[in-house]
């Protein structure tokens, strides 16, 4: 059972696009700079967050990612599912029903007992996951932490953009 | 993020194991047409269970499969991680100190807060299947079960092998 090597990719950039001024952009070049990663593929994962609706994505010379919505509304369980989908690890192919031990349907109406217990284990999981939003992450972290991680992005290619007059 | 397809197979085969007579064995064959299942692949997956101590396997023309410990004694965790291993779904790499935006050693001392998120999901995940063992699941199966199981498992192979007269 293993998490995309992405998940701590995606865990780490939304983290650090938490921290940018209000607007500010940074691309998938600069993001995969600070964090030494592969940029064609960062990109594609960072997609993947700005179709589940935690990152926006603005295009052109100023273009680049930003959250998708407030750090308060943005859980890690999101961005976990985001680039690994939500679906439980465990897989009920109904053996109960095959073989020289088949029970028969009628037997079968309501799910399995050890599927259930296995799909308990995923949501006590998932509601872990979901009790912290990156604001929370970001509170957690040293109060210098958003200055440097400002401080740090400006060294990455063209520095973070800023949200332009609007 | 997926569990061994296996997974289902070892956690029905150790139910059905738990509900024979004491002593009585199954051998892999007889599991693996009892629900339909790979007997090579599936012998593999209990040889596992056997070196976590769930099972204990007898040689022989009488040999094959039991419990290696009373059903109170083990729980879906063990089961599960027999086959698919203890270690946490999510790989940090420490990213964070790597790249422009490298932290320096001395303020990583303490684990990412984002692993340490990720290894409490993880462990909410263990807490969940370690709550029920193999007797829970019994008891929760209708009254008949058990006697169906062995009835059932009678007409398998040479049927479950009694367990001796010692």
């Amino acid at each position: 059972m293993k998490l995309p090597v992405s998940t701590e990719w995606v865990l780490h950039c939304a983290t650090t696009l938490a921290q940018l001024e209000p607007g500010a952009t940074a691309s998938a070049a600069q993001l995969a700079e600070y964090y030494d990663l592969p940029a064609p593929y960062l990109a594609k994962q960072l997609q993947a967050l700005v179709r589940a609706g935690i990152l926006s994505a603005t295009t052109g010379p100023r273009g680049g990612f930003r959250l998708g919505r407030p750090a308060t509304e943005i859980t890690l369980l999101a961005i976990v599912e985001a680039v690994d989908g939500g679906t439980s690890p465990y897989e009920c192919r109904e053996i109960r029903q095959r073989g020289a031990g088949a029970l028969p349907p009628e037997d079968c109406r309501n799910t399995c007992v050890l599927a259930r217990k296995m799909a308990d284990a995923h949501e006590a999981w998932r509601r872990s996951l979901a009790e912290d939003t990156l604001a929370d992450i970001i509170a957690s972290l040293p109060p210098s932490a958003p200055a440097r991680t400002r401080a740090r992005m400006a060294t990455t290619g063209r520095g973070p953009r800023s949200g332009g007059g609007s």
